[in-house]
Parts: C-alpha cells; structure tokens; sequence
C-alpha cells in the first residue's frame, strides 16, 4: 500500500554508503547534475534527496561546493538507559500524581513562546483544509445535523471504516465491536472500569504518560511501574515476576507502539508473548495503540489484540494525536468486556456528536488519509533527527537520548542530578515549555529526563530555544555539582 | 428581557373571558374584523390569537361561521396521582435498572413510524440553519481549528455567555467557576463521583428519568427513591425523613424545573426549603436544570442554586434539548467541589471539541438565541396541548394527567392494571415507539405510566398514533379486567 517514494530510496541508497564507510566523513556527494544522469531522476527528486540527508543530519552543504558527508552529531550521544527488570515501583506510591501533575500544567497554560510539552504535531501538519471543507459539505449534505437527536451506537460509517482500517494493523473486526469515544483517554477510563475496581492494581508501563495515572488515581486503582526498556518496550520478565508477587493485578495497560514517553516499539514476539501471559492469568490486557500510524516503517505496526483470540485484550485507539488535534474521536475493542463498556459509555457520556464522526469518517474512506500519514510521517522524521542533532550540539556531555522510530517527541535523559522540575521553571521563565520527567511516574526515578515535542517545524526560534535549554541543563548539573563539593 | 407577543396577551385576555364563563362553551367569538376594530391590532395578530386558542382547544373554527368556544376535553381529566409521602423506595433496589432499559432501548433502535419516546424536540424545532451557518463561517475564520490542540479548560467565549446568560435563573457567576461537559449526563456523573463513592446512597426523585438510575448504577451507587409531586416537585417532608432514617445519604439530586417525567415545577419556597435542608444536614445538592429554558412562563425560572451561598449546591445544565439535540455541550457550576470535578472531567474524557462550543456560545450572545427559545416555548406548548387534547379524546375513561407548564412531553398515568411494558410491545408492533414508565424507577410503582414525547408538529399521522396507542391501552386494561374475572 505504502510505495517509498524515489527520493527515499535514493537517500537509503547513499546512506548504507555512508554507513558502510564507502563515502567518509568530507567526501563531496555527487553533485545533483550527476545524480541525475547515474539514476536517471528529475531534478527536484535529486535536490529532495540532497536536502532530506542534511536534514537528516548526513549532508552539509558548502555554498557554491555542493553537498558533503558527515557524521550526525547525534550518533555521539549514548542511548537512554535501560532499566533494571526487577525494580517495581510499589503501588502504595499512588496518590498525588495529579496534584504533581496539575501543579505544572497550572504553570504552563499561559501561552509561551516555544511550547515543546504538546503530545501532538503542530496544527499545520494535519489536513486542516481538507477537513474544514469536508465539515461544510457534510453539514450542506446533512442539513438538520446539528439539531436532530444523535443516532445510537455511534456512526455506523465510522465504524465501519474504521474496522477496515484495523486491518492493516492485524486486527480483523468488524463496526458492531467497535465503540466510538470522547479520545483514547475515555477509552482507557472505560476499560479500566469495565475490569476493575477501585483498590485494585494495575501493571503500568515505566515511565508512563500521565494521563494514564491520572486515570487510575481518579479511579482508586494503584499503579505498579514495571521496568520499560526504551527500546523493546515493557519487561515481560519483570511482568511476570509482578504476576508471582501481587496477586490483585486486575489489568495490565501498555503502549505497545512509540510508547509515551519512550518511544519504544515492542518487537512482535514480545507482544505475542505479553497477550499469551496475560491469557494464561486471566488478566485482561489493555492495548493503547494511540500513535502506531505514526511509525516511521512502510507498514502499520501489528497490534497486540492480533494475538488475541478469547477477547482478553482490550485495545484502544485514538485519531487525536493522527489526524486531528482539534478533534475527541476514539475508539476501542472491548473485546469480552464490549456490553459492560457500552454501559459505562452511555451513562458516562452518551454518543459523540455526529458531525465530527462524519468528518473523520468521510476523510479516512479516502486516499487523502494514506498520502496524509506518509506526509506526516515523513515530516515527523526529519524533525525528530533535527531535534536530536540540536541536543546533541547543545545539550552538555552526559545527556543521553535513544530516538524513536516514529512519533512526535524524544525522550531525553540528562545527567544524573538534573532536576526536570529545577529545568521546567528555568525554562519557563524564558517562555519555553518542557514536560519534565517526573510527571512519568508516581516516583521521582525519572526526575532527570525531559519529554521535547518534535511536532513543530524546524526554525532559528526552536534552535535557539534548545541552545537556551542546554545552557540551562548545564547549569543545573554545574550548580548540583558545586553544591556537592 | 422576554416581552409576551401581542397576540398572546390577546389570548390571555379572551381566555380568562371563557374561564370566567363570560364566554360560555358554544357561544361565538367576536370576528376577526371586530377583533381588529376593538383590540387596535393587525389582521395577522386576530388570526394569530384565534389560532392560538384553536390549538390549545379553546375555539373551535367552523367553516363560513367563524371561532366558536368549546372546552377541551382535556379538562375532563383528572390529574396525576399524588404520592403518598412517607413511602420511599428501598435503596436495596437499586440492582439491574440498566439491563431493564437496555432491553427496552435495544427493542426501540430500528427506525420506527411515529418516535414518541424521544426527550427532544424535532429538528426543525431548532435553528438548524442558524447553526450550519455559523459553523461554516466560524471554519473560515479559525482554520486551524479542527488540527490545532483543544485550549485547556473549555471555551473561554462560552463560559462567560453561560455566565451571562446565567442571570436570568437568577444565578450570579463568573466564567471561572464553569466547567463544560459531554452533556448534562456527564456534568451529573462528575458530580456524584466528586461527592460520593460506591456504595453511598443517593436521594432522587421518584419517578426519575432512568439515566440518572443508570449512572448510580454504574457508580455503583444506591438510589433512595423520594416520592414526587407531579406539581410541585419532591416531597421536603419525604426527604427530610429520609434524611433522618439513613445516615450515609450523600447526596441528592432533583430537577426542580420540568421535572423528567413529572414536568413538575418545584415552587421557589420549596427550592429554597431544599437548599437550607441540605445545607444544615450537610449533604451536596445536585440540581439538574436541563430544561428549565423551556418552561412556558415569560421568566425562566429562579435555580435553587441562587439561594446557594456556601457552594453546596452543584448546578448541572445542559443545550441538548434547549438549543442544539446534534451537540453535546453541558456545562456546570460544581461549588465547593469545582477543583475535584475539573480533575475528574480532565481525567476521563479532556476538554470539548472547540467548535462546537464556539457555535453554542456566537448563537446565544446574540438575541436570535431569545428568539428562538420564545418561538420554541409557543410551539412546545401548542403541541402539549394537542396532545392532551388527543389523550382526553382517544385513552380510556381512568386516565389521568397533568399537562406540564412546559418541556418536551406528558406524563400519562393510565389505569392501575394496565403494564406499560406491554403497551410499549404491542405499540411497538404497530410502529410506534413510546417511553414506558417502567423504566423511571427502581421498582415497578410507575408500569402503569407513559411518558410521551411532544416534541413533534401534530399530524393526521401522529393523530391516529394516539388513536392507536388509545386502543392498545383500552384492550390491555379490559384484558386484565377479564383476567382477574
Ligand atoms: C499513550 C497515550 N494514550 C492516550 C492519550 C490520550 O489520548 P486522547 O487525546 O486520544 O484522549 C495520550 C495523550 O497524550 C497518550 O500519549
Ligand atoms: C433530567 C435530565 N437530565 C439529564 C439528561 C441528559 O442530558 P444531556 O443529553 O444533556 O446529557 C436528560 C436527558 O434525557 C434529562 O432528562
């Protein structure tokens, strides 16, 4: 479905070049008049290939002498830290997440000036006009749409088109299993409810979203963090390890895909593997699958629930951080749970309003959607790489960073004794937002770590907001370190 | 504000004429000329005020001869029952009202003929065109937005016309104070979970509408049933015995304006009464005042929340049936509790959708919102009448009812023996959807009651609906008599 497009393949092409040593850091690239003739391409896709690699950080241009090869600045920096499996943070630390969590939001709701905390891309790289004229042409179409009593069960269309979407995540299901919600996060309410109850323990992810413990904090439920590692995802070990040790876990919540705030991607087997464990103690697993379009590979990433064949997985998604900020549309699969959910979600909320169901509806039935994702992935790439070359120019030694496959923020670990919290308010007094680690967990193990959106194009504003950033974590860690001494 | 048209004053003048029997039934009406003449006013105005009273059953036109008075049978019946104060209904009910509605609901869900079980009026009773428009012009001047991030803590622009609009129920507030929901039913679920927990028991109202049965339910909470007048609203006497027989009562929730399904108005001492009981026991008050827009007095209605001064009372309202039945926009003032209910609405769906709270909050700062509800009013109350009209002619001798000083439907209390389960299936056959009292209560006090929706133009098809549902009810009634012989 997804063909890479020529330019693409040409950077590869260069780039295993580079990687492989054949073209050395200062070699001159071919200049674009031979790329043209040695690949047999336009113009324009010989440039887009020069500038996708600087921008990518490979390539540097020397006005007037073309293009030349060099080592990203980032490969220098070390990867993020794995975490040791059989560190559980206990679940009697679950009060007051949101306390810490509101108390910093409270401070940022101010307009600043480089807002680096959102979990969504900028409002640009998102279909705005395609959508607004879908808005006005439904509503032409539908004339008493925003007067007549809404239709039960959510939009059938919706539904529909989304179960055809499913399958390219491995997910074969139909619209009568799909609930339509307020975003993931009424999702995620609505499954935890379904299998839960207040006092009970749910198995998180660490560190985690926020949201998510704040979720279970307005619940009553008590998050236990198990170990996440930032590249393979949640520790299966340490999970079952949690199993043997508690035995009131009633559900086990990940992200399997671009996980918020790591980034990570589980490998298949590991997912496999998780859905087994979890069928095999009775465990219902809950799936937030929120940012998988957002993967860099050609090919949607097979979901959890694929495994799934007795309804144990509960997998919720969401088009919030995908196809439309401004828009509260979610979905799940409740899987066994589905007529519980449906309960909780009728006297929770009722249905959606049907306009904004139409509207991503009629768009994703489109090719819009396809040529959409891969824009945006695309985009969201070279940001990401761009940030990363502007850490690790900027950042002081130490920092570490592991970037993600896809998705629209890194996950940066400063030295040890940095304070995210010291950071965050240094950073806002120059109107820069950052979303300091120690809102990733009910302890303040991630304290050293900040969350940076790369949603926003690349600009002399945002570089010279990252230089600020390091000049402040350099200065935290200086201070800590004197203090010390 | 709300100025009463001239041809109602006119009709407020002839009608106390035929009350007084000045006018007497069969005497004729001055003509439409004499009209003109003796009252100073226009063609339109003596046509509009004979037609006024021609639909509320009061003149009756006869061809070439002009209006001639009548009674309206609706006068013949009886009203509604009062209860009986001192019985409350066992919180120990409070188990499997939602499977008892969802059996209900899921029978109702094919399209049928005639809707009459619906708690909205029909779509062109709204000003659809209004709002589309609206929609797309509010498009063009926000681009973004659809794609850009929900600003925090719902629409500014709709919080303070809330606030302003406020006023007029006589409640002094300010934007801060608001928070907006998904609907009043959200605004209600936050509220009990910011004040009670599962297991606490809840003081309604009884009858009640079955979705605050269902989110107690789902709460996990105890509905202790007070009974209710059908014209004045809660029992005081009924609650403060409650309040004296059990002691975790957490809270309680009424509707004091067009109570669902009573369409009962609590008087403003009976308000205030309330306020001070649950104040000096106290115990939060949750008032729902999803419709008191609708009453047909000229001054919408004084909210127990203004004889709030301590932040006790928690006021939920909601456009959903006042201006907009596509939109879910609720909003509330949640007192003492405000910071705990922002936590819970952040936690379990977000904010809003920004464009649909930009719609609501253009249309209502304008005067085409009191248009709107004043032509709304005198439609709703025509189509009550008619339909009482219609209740008198068609349902068998032994029903009661007491007509609604406003909303979108009547209370029918048939004959004791009659299952309102059973004329729901057997209206159901003919097409006909109505609502069955069986489902306002967590016990079976109500089978014997409808309620119908009024919310639709009256029609020869609507007319032979109730001629219809007159039949079914007549058999159901002479089948129990013949059973019981
Ligand atoms: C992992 C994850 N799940 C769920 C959510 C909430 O999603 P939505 O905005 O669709 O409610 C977020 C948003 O930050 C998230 O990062
Ligand atoms: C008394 C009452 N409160 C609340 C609701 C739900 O309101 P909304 O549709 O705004 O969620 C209804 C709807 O039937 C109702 O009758």
């Amino acid at each position: 479905m997804h063909t890479t497009p020529l330019y693409r393949q040409l950077a590869d092409y260069y780039l295993s070049a580079i990687r492989a040593g054949t073209l050395a850091t200062g070699d001159r690239m071919p200049s674009v008049r031979k790329l043209m003739q040695n690949h047999a391409v336009s113009l324009s896709t010989a440039l887009q290939m020069c500038r996708y690699l600087e921008a990518e950080g490979w390539l540097e241009a020397r006005p007037r002498s073309g293009y030349f090869v060099r080592q990203p600045r980032r490969i220098r920096l070390a990867p993020a830290s794995e975490p040791r499996p059989a560190t559980m943070i206990d679940p009697a630390q679950f009060v007051g997440i949101h306390e810490r969590v509101s108390a910093i939001i409270a401070q940022g709701q101010r307009p600043v000036r480089i807002n680096l905390a959102r979990a969504t891309g900028a409002p640009e790289l998102y279909p705005h006009q395609q959508l607004r004229q879908l808005a006005s042409s439904l509503l032409r179409q539908h004339p008493y749409l925003l007067t007549k009593a809404i239709s039960p069960g959510g939009n059938r269309e919706l539904k529909a088109t989304l179960a055809k979407r499913s399958l390219d995540a491995g997910i074969s299901t139909s619209a009568e299993e799909i609930t339509i919600t307020h975003g993931c996060i009424e999702a995620l309410n609505l499954a935890l409810r379904a299998v839960a109850h207040a006092g009970d323990i749910i198995a998180v992810e660490s560190p985690t979203f926020y949201g998510l413990l704040q979720v279970l904090e307005s619940l009553g439920m008590k998050a236990l963090e198990i170990p996440t590692s930032p590249s393979t995802g949640i520790s299966l070990e340490a999970l079952e390890l949690a199993m043997q040790t508690y035995d009131n876990i009633k559900a086990v919540v990940v992200v399997p895909h671009l996980q918020n705030p790591l980034g990570s991607i589980m490998p298949d087997d590991h997912k496999q593997k998780l859905v087994r464990l979890c069928e095999a103690r009775q465990i219902p697993l809950i799936e937030d699958d929120s940012y998988s379009a957002l993967a860099s590979s050609d090919r949607i990433p097979t979901a959890a629930k694929h495994w799934d064949h007795t309804g144990n997985v509960i997998y919720c998604a969401s088009l919030h951080k995908v196809l439309a900020p401004g828009l509260r549309i979610g979905w799940m699969l409740a899987g066994r749970w589905q007529a519980r959910v449906n309960m909780f979600k009728y006297a929770q909320t009722r249905y959606n309003e049907e306009l904004s169901q139409l509207i991503v509806a009629t768009f994703m039935q489109s090719s819009n959607y396809d040529r959409h994702l891969r824009k945006l992935r695309a985009t969201l790439s070279a940001q990401r790489e761009q940030m990363a070359e502007a850490i690790a120019t900027y950042f002081p030694e130490g920092t570490r960073l592991t970037v993600p496959d896809g998705g629209v923020s890194v996950w940066v670990e400063m030295p040890e004794q940095v304070s995210s919290k010291a950071v965050f308010e240094a950073a806002l007094q120059k109107d820069i937002l950052i979303s300091p680690g120690l809102l990733y967990s009910n302890s303040n193990r991630f304290n050293h770590f900040l969350r940076l959106n790369c949603g926003t194009r690349y600009s002399d504003g945002l570089d010279s907001a990252l230089r600020t950033l390091g000049k402040i974590i350099l200065e935290a860690r200086d201070a800590t370190q004197s203090a010390a001494a």
